[in-house]
C-alpha cells in the first residue's frame, strides 16, 4: 500500500468521529466576492457554439473567474475569449468518472494542449467504494502529474457517498497532488449541499480550496456556499446570482 | 464538404418528409431470441467490482449477448466472463459524448487493448445540433478507424434530438462505418421509445442493426422493441425479463 493511503485511513478516522457539522450564517458579499468565485458554466450534452459564445461573452461582461465547458468547446472557447482574464476550465472523465486512468491522462493532455487553464476530474466512484485507495489516488496523481503547473480539481460526487467516503475521498486528493476539491458534476442525483461544503472544508488543509457546484441557483444560496466553506461556485445561473446581488442591495 | 454529407442531407429529407409511424404489434419471442439480444448493462458511476462480477456471471448463466460496462472495468470483466461466449462491451465518450474525437480515438484503443469484443461511442450531439455535420461523421468515422474490426455502435441520444436530427445523426453514423445505432445512453431524459426504435429501423440499410436501451425494465417492453425494430436490447434488467418470459409461458 501506497504510505499515503495509510495516513489517509488514519486521519479520516479521526476527522470522521470527532467533525461536526454546524450551518454557518449566510454572509454579505461584494460584487468581486461573487463575480472571483463564479465558474460560469455550460456542460450540457447538446450545447451548441453558439451557446458556448454566449457564455463567454457573459463571463466576459460581468469578469466572471472563468468558464467551464466541455474539451471539444475549448478551441472555440478560447477564440472567443480572446484577451480576456478569464480561465478555461474543461473537464475529464465527466460526468461518471470510470474511465480508465490512462484515458484520462490523455484527455488531460488533450485538453491542455488545447489551451485549458484548469482541469475538473472525476473521481473513480467504484474503485472508491471497493476501498481501492491506492486506485484512487493512482487516478488522480497521474492525472496531476501530467497538469503540471495547471491545478487539478477533484470531483467527489458527494452525494453518491457516505460521509466516511467524501473523507477519504477528500484526503486522497489532497495527497495526490489536487488544488482543488469539488463537490459535484451536477448531472447526479443531486449538486452541492452546505453540509458537503463545510465537510469538505473541514477535511483538507487550507491550502487547498473547495469548489461547490450544481444547484447553486440564486444569491442566497451562493452567500450561504461561501460561508460555510466555498471558495469557488460552479454554476450556470451567475448572470441570475449578480442581478440578485444588485436586488438584494449588499454591496 | 464530405460528399457523404451531401447524400445524408438529401436521404434525410426524404425519409423526414415520407415517413409515417406505425407501431407494431409485440410478437412473441423464444428464450434464446431474447438472450441473444440482451446486453447486460451496469454503467452506474457507483458500481463496484463485486457488482461487475454478478453481473458477469447472470450474463454467463442466462447466456446473454454480452455484458455493457466502463472501461475501468474490462479487464476484470475478462477476467470474470473466462472462456464465455458473452461478449465485452464498454462505452466511449459516455455518456454525454462531448469529449474530443482525438480522445474518443484513444479511448476506443485503449478499451480494444484491454480486450473489449465491441463500442458504444456517444455522437457529439453539439456538432449535430450546430449542423457541424462534417465533424460530427469526422468524429465517429475516427472511431470507426481506430476500432478496425471491432464493431461500433453509435449512440445518438434520440430524447434530445429532433426527428430530424435523429434521422441525420442514423444516416451518419451509417456513412462513417458504423454497424449499429443505440437509441440512448441511459443517462439523459428518456430511454428508448418505440417510436424512436422504429423510425432508426426505418431510416438505415439493412447492414445496420439498431439497438434500444434505457427504460427496458419487462418482457412487454422487450417484445414491442423487438416488433419495432431492435436487434439488440441494453438493459439492467435482463433476468427480469427472463423472469417474465417463463411467467408468460410464451416459450
Amino acid at each position: 500500500m501506497n504510505e499515503n493511503i495509510g495516513n489517509v485511513i488514519s486521519k479520516a478516522r479521526e476527522i470522521y468521529q470527532t467533525y461536526v457539522y454546524e450551518e454557518k450564517e449566510a454572509i454579505d458579499v461584494t460584487v468581486e466576492d461573487i463575480t472571483s468565485s463564479i465558474e460560469h458554466t455550460n456542460l450540457k450534452a447538446t450545447a451548441t457554439s453558439e451557446d458556448i459564445k454566449t457564455l463567454c461573452n457573459e463571463a466576459k461582461k460581468h469578469k466572471f473567474r472563468s468558464v467551464c465547458i466541455h474539451p471539444s468547446y475549448i478551441p472555440i472557447a478560447k477564440d472567443f475569449l480572446g484577451e480576456s482574464l478569464v480561465k478555461v476550465v474543461t473537464v475529464i472523465g465527466f460526468p461518471l468518472g470510470m474511465n480508465t486512468s490512462l484515458i484520462k491522462s490523455k484527455e488531460t493532455e488533450n485538453a491542455i494542449s488545447m489551451g485549458a487553464d484548469e482541469i475538473d476530474m472525476v473521481i473513480n466512484q467504484g474503485k472508491l467504494k471497493d476501498g481501492a485507495y491506492d486506485n484512487v489516488f493512482f487516478d488522480i496523481h497521474k492525472v496531476v502529474k501530467t497538469a503540471g503547473s495547471i491545478p487539478v480539481k477533484v470531483i467527489i460526487e458527494a452525494c453518491n457517498l457516505s460521509n466516511e467516503e467524501k473523507i477519504v475521498a477528500c484526503l486522497i486528493a489532497e495527497a495526490a497532488g489536487a488544488k482543488f476539491v469539488k463537490t459535484s458534476t451536477g448531472f447526479a442525483k443531486h449538486g452541492a449541499t452546505l453540509e458537503d461544503v463545510a465537510l469538505m472544508r473541514y477535511t483538507v488543509s487550507n491550502s487547498i480550496k473547495v469548489k461547490a457546484a450544481g444547484g447553486i441557483r440564486d444569491l442566497e444560496t451562493a452567500k450561504k456556499m461561501i460561508a460555510n466553506g466555498a471558495d469557488l461556485l460552479g454554476t450556470s445561473s451567475g448572470v441570475k446570482i449578480l442581478q440578485g446581488l444588485s436586488v438584494d442591495g449588499t454591496y
